[in-house]
This record gives structure tokens, sequence and C-alpha cells, in this order.
């Protein structure tokens, strides 16, 4: 049996001013607590884009920023659906206002695993932002537990089971992860106020006002199918034109290159490092815990690589140079089937130009599903996006929407081979080039910034 | 004489996407080489408020964002300028477009010998950005200098001459830092667009289309009058709302305090640091150089606030908690003529309770003058904001607005009394308070956030 | 006893898209009604801002649009009365949302008696806007009047009280009426929003956060000073750039010319009006009744005007022409006390020019107070605004902000005299021009736009 | 020979506030003459978007507000092309800046020939504004022809040549008009921001970075892709949102009915309409010349109707009401192929309740094609939107985007029935209803708002 609904409430509402939303409302004091924790204030020293800020200045927003976002969202569904699908009885398919605080929380605090530049990071370590999410909700150690566990000593492990998708209220797992949740909506909105682009405006009041629950979860009234194609159409385009960014990519194939050669000499030489990357240490050693983990952020990085500029491993100071000084990766596209030839030979002329291609060369692909089906026989298999009729008639959004069937099951990207720029945008300020013939071969390989294979 | 008019114009324009001004414009070979220089690329990692965003969480943004922005507001002047206002001969009072790169590079550059919370480091370690800017430009060893040098060999010291208001022209010098600047007009939109407020909005546009060159520097339009008057209103609201909140204030206070601490602790014991603040070290000796300087950001001091946190020393561990996990201290109002003695008896009290006032509490004064009238005898007297009427007739802005009339001149903000929150809000979640007679008896020298003095 | 707290709610609210609100939401039914009536109907073919679109094309907004903002703001000022407020017991200075439904009409129907260019046409024919929205409230012979009989038999009366100020709830009365109202709040956001100026915007999210009822009427919380602060100065910038704009007024000076002229001939002459201006007609006979008035609106009056640019009159054919072709009045600043000899002097020069001054010269003096104290001993004395401080102590707005301070009391604007545009700027292509001398005469008592009187 | 290159520059540049673009900017003396027509100014009395104001409160905007920022983007493209692509010898495929005012007049003026509710008043009196636009720019009876006369004798043909399409310059034929030119980027910019809806927000300023003359007409530059893409989306949203609103368009059916009627009514009987509708009578007598339909605007219309509200006719005085107080016909989609038999039906039952159906019924399709390919051998077939890539290849938009192939070549809308709302609705306030099984049986045709026919 619940027994949170009646949690403590702020004497008076406090409000946090946010660009994107206006006003962030928080009316718990668990919630406030939460937001107070150092597990939370840690989120404030992590970009939320990680190296898209090096393309689009603008946006150099932390995940402190966007996760009070998707807390505020998540609490505007709540009170539209308290107001106007207020359950009368368990199985309704209406909206049980107990699960407000364990909506909120889980809103709150789904990103609390995300560490500095998580996607190269994890490729590095091994480590799982979600995972960690987890482990950072539900064990005793930290203050986020803490006060989780004054609601109710289950709790934390209710707020993880959302985060996890085996919670069993579907409506709230869906608000919080589906194909137009709490959490995508916010980032969608939120990145493009911050990198100043269009692309990503949707209209989120259009769309509070047609989600509603159902049994399985959220659905949307039908007249709302253009603003949730709008939606999907604007997820598409951020991907295209954001978050794909080949530059954005080139600063990500750099930082990816800097750690694994810092990684690499560590593991064989434990003397180079010892006074210069001790929170990273654990994680070199692969004997890091939970508490190594929230010790880091994109400043302890920066700092880090700010030290081995002075560095004797040329390759380590040469890459932190380029990472801090933002210096990087060139692109061009390619076609896996057709040209791996073509790159073996750019990879040879790169080695003869001194280059180490284990850390100088890379392929990047960057893939996203716009919109898929449910599908049930597939593992993984997305909830889809559902409309009900006047008469109460279900019509999924690719039925309803040509658009959107447009984009419905493709995966969306583009897969670059990535390398210094400076091979083929000219050398040295003395002007010499001991390696333009190399250069030029390299570069006959590429038009249209596109590999050709004759 | 110039030469420097027909420098190298990239062969087409770069843009970078900017949420404030939609794009800036890049047309010069030589601005975009300053912006890859690591000296401009370190703004990236200072943020442009210091500790406002933890009061303002979406005010996140750096001064490389903000420098960009000064950049293309002085860019858009000049634009006008040279299509309405050319020169004709010398001394007309009209614009010299040999003037405009000089103008940029101090535009882009104003802002370069920032370092991590500026303010409060100057008052630890008697840094002086002003002075750092023009050393970065001056200096042969910076790559901002190189790039400088290659438009001439003067041009560097023409650049700092500008930021150090000894350039003779004085259209150039007041582009980059008057009452009505392109660095305000800049960072008031930029910063009340990240922080969501909307007191920093006033009419760019408009202000564009009324300033025009002069004799004696910068003037405006008649019929721009309520454009630049709603200007200083805005100046004026960002002050008392964001600039000086009580709450970022707050942190700054912990920040001061901290960093004070570290510094007390290395004079007296220099092994207590030695693996911990590389980078600090020379500030702490007081040997630091340039280039020691350029090693800081925010990065590098909250990544040793991080490892302080371990620190055997209470007081240093303490503060470094708070600021990292955001626990500003409390503030109140007071009146420094009236109060003196019962700010007197308070420190006792807190002394009584165990807290060393040195590091635990502190008066800090907020004040900003919206708006000066040209003083002739005044040092460091300001030049005013005058108007052209149809006929040529000379107006000074307050003699045209009774609403800066009454700003004119006059010190606005407030000084306050900073203190650990707990005191006044309540103790251990143990619920005992050994001090609770000391604590209330602080409390009652408080009223409406004000101290109250009998 | 008030018996509407329960009337009739819908069974789902309506929502009318709204550029300036995002969304006017309709949640009862006699709301509804009262804006499928004909008398609220007939407010889209009346403009907002009269003859301001001519000077600020964008602003083509109808009082029908600017009513249901106006309505709105009402409406979400009770939500957060009812919500952080509610009434306990009688006389506790908190809202009691059985006003609600009085509060909204009053709210909606505030604007009913505007008639096409009101100022204007309340010059010309003596009617009043006021009067008017309140005989609609009570005649028994509007639709108006029969949806509010639903609501209860002395509804009408009520809701009309609160438009009178008769109220006796002095919280629905300053809600509705005061120096700070939901009217003043919508048309400054509205007209600023349409005519693309950025003056009018203040922070209205601000202000509903800050706004309480109290037991003299309407209350701001200490915290919002600033945010009361800006609307002042939003409020005037309005005035001064907008509403007083001198060339909207100078088409509402060849307006009044027009209409005057058209009744002069009409009262001397019944016949030559007989087809061509029906609607009007019992207003020349000032025989009208409110059904006559209730036929008026902007396309009734400019369809009269083109039938009249056919009429035998030249003065009223010329003025008709000037009017829908656009043709303002030009202007100059005077001075009453100093200046009036020499415009007696210009109106003889016209004379000899062959205008005739009662036609093609007038004085319009525009002016406004942005604010005023209460003044107990002064007819129509404002209520004042005022703020609460934490422990209840009440503060006076020009006592806490020097900006206020500075407009209080004082009224702005200008008077201007306003003549044809053609005698200062040149005369006809054939570059003929008999009246040379008298023109020159004519301008050269003019300089910076201003009355020269020596 | 083109003489017209350097006509009469403004001494300085007038602007006027734009809410969408910022401002607009008349630089030109013969376009500000043009604005001063009165066939000009006679746009401020037609609604840009006819009845939609009906469903979105806020779209009152004007064809004369919309024709100005037509005319701005057509200016800031010309400024564009001749900085980046100026002409070097003809047929280069670049821009000639000598076509700069031609264009610009013809963006100007190309809505002219549009007239009150044009959609409406076309089917009934068989006027086509295209046309209307031609002669108003070609008679030389007009104020327009005379000043583009000023220009050069040929200058207004070329004019009208540009709106004809025929003119040689395909450059500017496709700025004017094509499947992205400055008209439809304006409309959509333009009628989102005053309805308040967020769907037709497109990037313009990337649009405007990427566009590019060609020998052809007008391309983008490759990276402009999304930026396009997103357009056409934009385009398509507003089609099934705004400009398809059945609502709206059950008012366009009783606007229609009504001046059938009138039209029937008049054919049969002169007099009953001599006093009251004195502008449309050339219309009902088809003896109409151009110099009648310059006199019509919304306002005559609307005038004439309330006039009609007291007319003997009861289904002309019904029908003036439904529209001025508006109650627009309801209406359901259907299938013409399947529901034909069930329309018949539902016909009878409403003969039955005694609508005439001539006058109270129809249907209505409203169809758009969101984008289509060139078909050469198709007539009216379309200019396609390309793209040119770095080496110049060019690619057509549906094969760079699925979005845009999934719209293309398709017809969007749909095909609505429309009756008078109370047959569905309910009755009269009696609460009899004489036709309850009627109305009962009509309504059993009815499920989702679609005809279902068994």
């Amino acid at each position: 049996m619940k027994t949170y609904y009646n949690v403590e409430m702020l004497p008076k509402e406090k409000v946090f001013r946010d660009p994107v939303h206006g006003y962030i409302h928080i009316q718990h004091q668990v919630v406030l607590d939460l937001v107070n924790t150092k597990e939370f204030q840690r989120l404030r020293r992590i970009k939320q884009l990680g190296t898209s800020s090096f393309t689009f200045h603008g946006a150099e927003h932390s995940r402190f920023n966007h996760s009070l976002g998707v807390y505020e969202i998540a609490r505007r569904i709540c009170d539209k659906f308290v107001r106007n699908y207020p359950t009368v009885e368990p199985g309704d398919g209406l909206w049980d206002d107990n699960e407000r605080l364990v909506t909120l929380c889980a809103a709150l605090l789904h990103d609390l695993g995300h560490g500095p530049f998580s996607h190269t990071f994890e490729k590095i370590f091994g480590t799982d932002h979600e995972d960690l999410t987890i482990q950072i909700i539900t064990s005793p150690d930290t203050e986020i537990n803490q006060v989780l566990r004054e609601v109710g000593l289950d709790f934390p492990n209710q707020v993880a089971a959302v985060i996890a998708k085996t919670y069993p209220n579907p409506q709230v797992v869906q608000m919080i992860s589906s194909q137009i949740d709490a959490d995508r909506m916010d980032y969608l909105l939120r990145d493009a106020y911050y990198s100043g682009v269009t692309y990503g405006t949707f209209d989120l009041t259009r769309i509070l006002r047609v989600i509603r629950p159902a049994e399985k979860g959220i659905i949307f009234e039908n007249s709302g199918m253009h603003a949730v194609e709008d939606y999907i159409v604007s997820r598409y385009q951020m991907y295209m034109q954001v978050y794909f960014h080949p530059v954005s990519r080139g600063m990500e194939m750099v930082l990816y290159h800097l750690m694994k050669r810092a990684k690499d000499i560590y593991q064989n030489d434990l003397q180079e490092f010892h006074h210069n990357a001790t929170f990273l240490e654990p994680f070199f050693n692969n004997t890091w815990e939970l508490k190594d983990y929230l010790r880091l952020d994109d400043g302890v990085l920066t700092t880090y690589f700010s030290h081995w500029l002075d560095d004797s491993d040329p390759t380590l100071s040469d890459l932190a140079g380029r990472f801090l000084h933002r210096a990087p990766f060139k692109s061009v596209r390619f076609d896996r089937e057709k040209d791996w030839p073509t790159i073996q030979a750019m990879q040879s002329l790169m080695e003869e130009m001194g280059y180490n291609p284990n850390y100088y060369m890379s392929t990047n692909n960057s893939f996203d599903l716009p919109y898929d089906l449910y599908r049930p026989h597939k593992a993984g298999s997305k909830t889809q996006i559902e409309f009900m009729e006047k008469n109460g008639t279900i019509v999924e959004l690719s039925q309803a929407s040509s658009i959107v069937s447009a984009l419905t099951g493709k995966m969306r990207g583009d897969e670059r081979l990535y390398f210094p720029r400076e091979i083929t945008h000219g050398f040295s300020e003395e002007g010499i080039n001991l390696f333009d013939n190399l250069a030029e071969q390299f570069k006959s390989y590429i038009e249209n910034d596109e590999i050709i294979t004759e």
C-alpha cells in the first residue's frame, strides 16, 4: 500500500526561473531535498551535450538544468491528468495521483548516473549511465537514497523501477521513457533554445492539452495528431542537424583517442600518472566503485587534460591540446561496403606520414531511429504512439501521418571517417610540407566530403 | 600609417549560430585565427556570471560565448557607420573604416584576461583582469599576440590601447567601453536570455539604428532617446535582480572564505597541498606569471575543491563541500552606520557557537552606478550619453529622460551580512541543537531580512 | 446571497489559441455564451488601437482580441488567489471564489461599449464608452443581458457595478480597473506584440506570482517590487512611443475634421447624406439609441468615407481621401503659453493659402499620468500600488522605487499643432507653387519640429 | 536597355517596425510612393486570412501587412545575391542587380488585386485576383501605374510580367512565385505569428544564407537541405491546421450562401437592394470595371451585411446574422465515392426540416499539394526545389529528403459536408424541437465527425 501521497508539501511552493518553461515549480519537501543533495548538484558540472558546444557555442547548459526541466514537464502532465482524468476505480485506465511522487522523483533523477562526456567515457571504461543512475538511487550511501527513504523504505526501489521500466504502472514508465516522454520533450526544446537553432521547437502546450492516460500507458487525443507529428519531425531535425553534427563528433573522436591513450599509457607504466589523474586511477585500474564515479565531472577531466599538456608522451600531450584548444578531427562520409579498401589505403598513407592510426584515425557512425512501431517479436521493441478518436478507436501514429510513416523504422544518420584536419587543410606555419605527395594522394580519395572508391 | 585595412578576408564568410544574435559573422581570417587560439578557447571554461548560475540555473554560459557576442555587436555598428557615416576627410567626426579591424579585435578580446570567478579570485590573489587582458595581447609568448602581429608589428599595441582607453580615436574606445558599449549591450541581452529573466531585454535593433559617430566619440540620434532610456532601465534591473542577487553573493562568500582558508593553510604549511593544487601553487607563493594564470579555469578550481573535500583541515573541507554542493551563506541587509555594534554582538554569538568568524562571517556590499554625467573634475569620470537633434544641438541623456535622471549619479545596491544558513534555519537532523539559545538570540537581531538595532 | 458559484461548467474546457497568452481557457457555459452574443462579436470589427495601425502596420488587432486577453489574465489571477489565499471567514482580506464569475464577466465585457475610433467619435457625438458598456450589460434588449440574467436576475447589475467601480468588493474592482489591472496588463503586452515594439514587455508571470488579495483590494508581495516597477516603465514607454505617436494623432486629426465636416454639412442640409450614411444619421440628428450605436463599427465608417469620396463638398471628399489613403496631418510641438501668437499668425497664413482652419488646423494634446499616489482629498484619485513585507508592513510603490518616484504624479506627453503635410513638404508635381512665399513664412516658425516664438 | 538601376534613392532609408521581420527597410523613393498610393493603402482594409480570424482570433492582419513582408524578404535576398553572387557577364547564372527594382516592386504589389474574402467572392462573381493585380499595375488610371511609369514607360509591363511569370529572368520570377518564394515564406511566418501557432515557424535566416541564383532560377546550397525540408513541413502543417480549419471553412460556407442569396434576389428584383449595396451593384449587374473593384473591402461587405439584417428576405437576413455574429456551419468529413447517397438522404431530411439546401447545405473540399517535382509534360507544372553540392552536382529536394518525398505530388486535405450547427447541436431556447425525429435521423449518419454509409 502506498503511503506517500500525503508526503510533506512545502508551506509555499518554491520556483526556479527557467528560460524554457518560465518557472520550475517545486511543491514537495522531498523534491527540494533531492535537488540539494550532492549527487544532484554534481550534475551542474556535467554538460548536457558533451562536445556539441564546440560546434554550437551557445549550448553550454548542464544536465542539472535539463533534469529540472524533465521534472517540470512531468509535473505539468500529472496536473493535467489529475484535473481531467482522475481515477475512479483501479484498472479504469485513468490517473491515480498517488503515482505523482514516484513519477516526479524518477523524472528528476533519470540522468543522475551521467558522467563527463558519458558517451565516450562509457566506450573506454565500460560504465553504464542507466545502471549507475539506479545504483545512486538504491545505494544506501548516497544522499539521494537517504532522502528517498524518508518517503518510505521501499520508495528508492520504486523510483529505480520506473527508470528500469519495470514499474507496474505503464503510465508512469511511459511518462519518463517512451518515444514521446518528458525527457525527450525537455531536451529537444532546451537544446534548441541553448544552441539557438529553431528545429527543435514544437508545441509543448498543445501536446500537454492532448496527452491522456490509458490502460496501457499514455495516449493522445486525435485532435493532437499534427502536434505529435511536428514533435517527431523536430526530433529528427535535431538529430540530423545538432546531435550528429560532424564537427562535434570530430571533437568526440579526439576525446576518445586522448582517453584511450591515457589508459594505454597508464596500464603500461603506473608512474606516468601518479599525480595528475587521481580521480581517474580507479578507472584505469578497473577498481572503481560508485563513490569514485561520483567524483568525476567535466572540470575534473579537462583539468587532467591540462596537466597532460606537459606530459612527456607526445601523443598524449598532442591530443590533450587538440581537445582543450578545439582542433576537431575532420571527417568524410563513406560507405562501409564499398569504401573499406580505400580507407585501408588512406590508413597506410597516414602511417607513412607518421601518424599512429590507433590514435589519429577512426570511423564513427551516428544513427537514430526517429520513430518506430511496436514490434511484438523484436527485443527492445518500443511502445508506439497512439491516438484515441472520439468513439474510442485507437490509431497508431504512422497510420495517421505520412510524414512519420516516411521516418518509421528507418535508421537515420551517417558513417564517417575521422582524421587530423591538417592532412587535408595544409600544414605548418613554416610553409614546409614534407608530406605533400602523401597528402595529395590522401585528398584524391575525397570528393564532396565523401570517400570515393572507383 | 595604417596598413591593415585590406587584411585578408575569408573567401566566404563563416558563421556561428548564436541564440542571442542569430549568427556571429566572421569575415576576416585574423578574427577566425584569434578565435582558434588557445588563450581564447580557454574562455569556454570560464563562466560569464560566476556564482550566478547557483541562483539562475539557466545562466551557465561562458565568457567565450559572450565575447563572440560583443564582437558581433561591434561588427554591426561598424557596418552601420560605414554605410551611413563614412568619413570624407580626417577630423570630420565620421567613421574611418580603417578602424574596423582594431575595433573588432578589441571587442573580441576585451575579456581575455578573466579567470575563474574573477571577482573573488582578484580579492584573494591581487590579480587584475584588465591588466591581464593587455598582457595576453602584448606578450610575445601568446598565440593571440602572434596572430595579431601578422596584421602589423604594432597592431597588438593598438588593440591593447583600445582596451586601456588610450587609443586616439574615441569612437573606437567608446564602442568597446563606455556607458553604452558593445560589451554591456551584449551581456545584458545574453545574461537575460540565459537566465530566463526578461528585465535585460531592450531594443538592440533600434539602438543600432540611432547610434552614430561624432567628433568626440559615439552619440545617438534624438529619435532614439526612449530606446536608450529603456537600455538604462534594463541595466539597472539586471543589477538589482540578477547580478546582485543575495543568494549568488552567498555562494561568492563561501568561495571567498574557501580560497582564503586554502591560502592561509598553504602559507603556513607547504606540505598540505603539494598534490592537490598544482596550478594554484604559484598564486599561493605569489610567484605566478602569465602562463600560470592561463592554466586556470572554473574546472581547475572545482577539481581542487573536490580534492579538498578529503582534506584533514575541517574548515577547508567544510567550505569546499558548501561550495560544491551549493550551501550558500545566508544574508541580511544592514546599515553600516547604525548596525555595527549589533554585528559585533552577532559575531560574538557565532564564536560562542563554535564558528571562526574569519571564515564564516563577512559583509558584502554590491553597488552599481546605473548612469552618470561626465564630471570634468572627477577622477575616473565617465563619458556621458548624448543625443543629437535635427539642427545639431546636443542633449545629455539625463536632461532628456526623467527616469534616467532619477538614477543618475546615485549608487544602487545594498550591504549585507553573511553567515551560515543553519544558524537561522534550524540545525541537525537529530533535532538536537545545543546552541538553541545562542541561535535564538542571533535571530532576534533580524526582522524582515534586515538587521535591527535599537 | 450569491447563487452563481455553482453555475454550469463546460463538460470540457474550451480553449482559443492566443498569441500573447498561449491559450484563452473558457470553463463556464455563461462565458462561452457571452462570447457568442452579437454585441460581443461586434468587437471583432473595431480595432483596439484606432489610428495607430497607420503608424505601426502590425497593430491591426481588434477589441475582441484584447477582451479575451483581459478575461484570461483575470482568470489566472482568480486561480492563484483561490489556490494560495482562499478566504476562511468574511472580512479576512482573502479571496472568496464566489466572486470569480462576476470578475470574469466584468473582465470580458469591460470594453463592450467601445465604438469605431471611440476617442474621436466621442468628441464629435458626445458618446461615452464606459456608460455604453453599462447600458449594454443592463439593457434587457441585448443578448449580453439575456445571458447574464441566466446566472441571476441581479447578475447584470453586479457586473455593471464592477465596471462602474461601485461593486462592494474592492478586490474585484481593482482586478478590472486600477493602476495595475488585468485590462492594462493585457493591452500593454498585446499592443507590444502586435506592433512589434518591445517596450511593452514586462514579466506577467512574475507579477502573477506576487499579486495577492488584501482587505482593501489588491496588493503585491515585496519580492515583486522590481517586476511592478518594470511594468510602470513599460506603460510609460508604450504611451510615449506608441499611443502618443505624432503620426497616429495626425490621422486622428484628419478623422476628427472629416466627421466634424460631415456633421456640419448634415445639420445644414439633410439631403446631402440620405443614401450614404444611414447608420450615422441618428447621431447627426442626436436621436440615437443603444441599438443605433451597436450598428457602428470601423467598416461602417470607412464605407461611408468611401462613399463621400464622390461627394460634391470638396472639403468632405478631400478629408475622406486623406483618411482612406493615409495622408496624416503633420505636426510640430508647441508651448501654449509662449507660442499662441505664433499659432495665430500661422493660422492666418493658412487662410491666405486657402485652407479653412476649422477643418485643416488643430491642436492636440496627449498626456498620461504613468502612476500616482492615492490623494484622499482629490476627486478621481487613484488606488495606489502597494507592497507587503514579510512582517506585514505596507510600502507604497513610489517609496520603494526611485524610478517610479520620478514618474509619479507628473503628466507625460506633449501638445502639438496639426496642419496638412503639403504646406511644409512642397507641393504639386508640376513644381509650381503659388503659395511659396506663404509656405516659406509658415516654415520659418518651425525648428527641430517645434514652434519657435521669438 | 534597363535604365532604372540608378533610380532615386531616399536620402535616408525609411523603416517601418514589423513584428515578423523587425523592420521593413524602404530605400527607393518609388517604393515609398507605391506604398502611399490609394490602391496599396486599400489593402489595409482587407484581411490576409479571410474567415480564419473567426477560428484564430489573433489572425486579424491585413494584406497590406503581408505585402510589406514579402517586399522585405525579396529585398534581403537581393542584398545577399549582390553581395555574394554578383554577375560578371550576361548568362553566367549570377545576379544582376539591375533586376532589383522590378523584383522589389513585383514583391510589394503581388497581392494588389485581392479583394474582400477573395476566395468566396471569386466563386460568386468570377473575378480573378491575379488578373486584377496585373490590371491595376498596367491600367493608366491607377496611382500605382503612374508611380511605376516614372521609372520608365515600360516598367509597369515588366512588373506585371514578373507576376504573370512571363518575365525573361527566371531568378526574378522564382523569387516572387515558386514553391519556395518570398510570398510563401512571409505568409507562413506571419500567419503563424498572428494566429499564435508555432507550426509555421521555420528558419528564415538560415534559408537566406543558403539561397543562391542559378542559370535556371533560384537554387540552394546543399548545406541548407534540412532548413528547406523544415520549411516544407511548416507549410504542410499550416495548411492542415490553420488554412483548412473546418470552422473557418464553416464561416466561408455561410458567406458563400449569403452572397449567393443576395445575388439571386438582386437578379430577380432590382428594388430590393437599391440603397443597401451600392458598391456591389456593378457586380450583381455584371457590369463592373476596375474602379468598381477597387471600391470594395472587408468593411464594405460587412456594412452591407449589417444593412441586410433588416431585409425582408428571411434567408438573406438569417445568413447575414450568421456571418456577422459568427455562427459557422458545422461539418463532417465524407468520401465522395462512397457517401453520396447518404448525403442525398441528409439533404432530403434538411428539406423536411424546412431548410432550403441551396443556401444551407454544401460540400467543400480543401486540398493542397505541399510540394511537387517538375513534371515536364504536365500543364501548370511547378519549378522544383534543387540543391547544389560542392562540386556543382544538382540534387532535387525529394531525392534528398524522405520526409518531403512522403509529401511529394500528393494532394493533402479533405472534403466536408456543411450544414447549420443547430441540426446536430439541439434547437431553440424554448426547448421545443418539432424536428427531433428528423434531426436524430440526420445525426445517425454521422460518427467520429464523419459520414458513415453502410
